[in-house]
């Protein structure tokens, strides 16, 4: 381990400027990532996307995201579907499985509007029920049932922080469910914070964002979904390349590739390509439990502040949430942006939110603190 | 009218590089779009994309987007949804009307994969009949009966380069299936190549795709919805932008905006409101008359050229599509390509297609009868 805050400080501009503690909506981007946006920019407008050449380019950035994607959840590429952002994967899940009406739904009552919203309109027009119980455990085992068709729910809660057990989960819901429930994770506030390879929680599909702790240009995602349930899926949202398309004619994709979502800026897969391998890069230095630890110590500080509660997370990740007693939580988030530190108020639940980020250091805490 | 040919191309370097002939495929990017790129990602680099002014920025884009859109289509803004390209706004016509088994769909045999796709995986999913006739309105409103829920087509068809008569055919539509069809256009190869109004068509939803004839950014593009069938699409794709969150609460949006497409790129929203005021400028100074004008003395030149037969296009555009006698269309495409010329072939129909844009002058012209 040789992890160097300051090294990696050095890369992110966008640090220095204020502490940076909301990669839950927006990670900083790293100077890497524009330098790869910026020569992508003047190639495209000084020699055109055009010809065998431009297309070449264009497929090879999408099969280097891919690869980028496959080496930060530990898979092979052909698990990885490209997407816009999570909830593209929570949206290709929800519309891709066969539903019919009378099946059920168990999800969480701590679900983001990008789980919620594709969730609530499936109910709506093909007759599903949705059934939300609290983010443990023994209440998710209990609310599966035969008539279970998907379970779908955070790895890392975003009101909380909480880390739930998801290979617990999936293991119930599969128990229960007679092996019918297909188990959606969704990894927004996980992915780049914590470690994650999919294939080893014995899930079937998982979302990945790509703008967020995985620091790279808005717009990009990936969904990584089992080989052994891909089938299961239609391609809910078909277009020129979820097809192979070759001078030899047209044949289905057997890989994850048959999901990727429509059109993503190319610019902004060559920023991803080179944001994946920088984040890898200070992840094998040790990054991760840097930041654990510093969100720990930013955890205990706080508790132990006059006026301030910290939302209970029986499994803590790098997202703390916390009250000030006498305040609404936008107000405190307002207050704290004025005092040059960037956190969020989480709507419903009505809580702030810090994400603590391996390029957040003692400075930035001690300044949230004083803030606080 | 003072439309200067050597003043667009100063604004666009790749048209140096090559003979460029295929923005039916990817246009030419605008200086002035890359120089707004680069500065959204020197700006979210040095300053990070959250807290209040982050948000404010990321929705203010959207929203120049918007109107930008709004003006090309000569709209309200109200009318106008973002989507990352053309194939979005097939998909969400396709899978927002509520079909039931036995409905109908009318499109034409020339349609490409972005609108056939959809249409393919609705009649495999939903017991959706889908008829596919010659792209004429005779054949077309022959096709209509009442058990029509949906006429999808191209407004100039990507193949031939000929110009539909979509207000006859929508007239014809809506009298044949007693006012039930949802007439949708797919305008990728119209909208910045022809004069463009989609509600002066009296068609129901028409489809925008940005980087193509409106010189943007790849990942862009936009559907326009008649306000007066609006309810009849459920939001096939939420996301959390799909309902307006203020902190006053959840609320739904009644314009079109309901269905904006998932998570764009921003510096891509940079590029292409940059992109469209440009194009704009050119369109007001005469672009398109000019474009015509010299697609026309192509397909002139070509057609008295020895072994070339140029495809009869009964009501031409700026596509110019021809066959090579003795030669295959992707064997033309890359000879022409070798000599510096910028075509693409189109399978299924196997021609040779040039597309004619406002940025080629008549060494272009040429440069490419020479290397026929």
């Amino acid at each position: 381990m040789s992890f160097d805050v300051r090294r990696v400080r050095a890369d992110l501009p966008a640090v220095h400027a204020q502490a940076y503690f909301n990669a839950g909506t927006f990670g900083p981007l790293p100077r890497q990532a524009a330098e790869a946006m910026h020569a992508h920019v003047d190639f495209s407008t000084d020699r055109g996307r055009i010809g065998h050449a431009g297309l070449e380019r264009w497929f090879g950035l999408m099969e280097r995201a891919r690869h980028g994607f496959a080496r930060t959840l530990a898979c092979p590429a052909e698990e990885v579907a490209l997407t816009h952002c999570t909830t593209d994967g929570c949206n290709t899940v929800v519309w891709g499985l066969p539903f019919a009406p009378g099946d059920e739904v168990v999800t969480t009552t701590h679900e983001h509007p990008g789980l919620t919203a594709p969730l609530d309109e499936l109910a709506r027009t093909r007759g599903v029920v949705v059934r939300a119980c609290e983010p443990e455990l023994e209440a998710i085992a209990a609310a599966v049932t035969e008539r279970t068709r998907l379970v779908a729910l955070s790895h890392v809660l975003w009101t909380t922080g909480d880390v739930l057990p998801v290979t617990e989960i999936a293991g119930a819901a599969r128990t229960k469910s007679g092996g019918r429930a297909f188990v959606l994770v969704d990894g927004a506030q996980s992915v780049g914070a914590i470690p994650v390879q999919p294939s080893s929680f014995a899930v079937d599909a998982y979302t990945v964002s790509g703008q967020k702790w995985l620091c790279g240009p808005s717009g990009t995602g990936a969904l990584w979904v089992s080989p052994a349930r891909l089938a299961e899926l239609a391609t809910p949202w078909p277009w020129y390349l979820s097809k192979s398309r070759s001078p030899a004619g047209v044949t289905d994709w057997t890989s994850a590739r048959r999901l990727d979502g429509s059109t993503i800026g190319m610019t902004s897969l060559a920023g991803l390509v080179a944001a994946l391998a920088w984040h890898q890069e200070q992840v094998d230095a040790g990054a991760l439990a840097y930041a654990d630890s510093l969100a720990m110590r930013l955890r205990f500080a706080l508790a132990s502040r006059p006026r301030v509660q910290v939302v209970p997370a029986p499994s803590p990740s790098q997202l703390v949430s916390f009250t000030v007693e006498g305040e609404i939580a936008s107000a405190v988030s307002m207050r704290l942006e004025k005092a040059g530190v960037l956190v969020r108020p989480i709507p419903g639940v009505e809580v702030v939110r810090a994400s603590v980020g391996f390029w957040n250091d003692e400075t930035d805490v001690e300044r949230l603190l004083a803030a606080v």
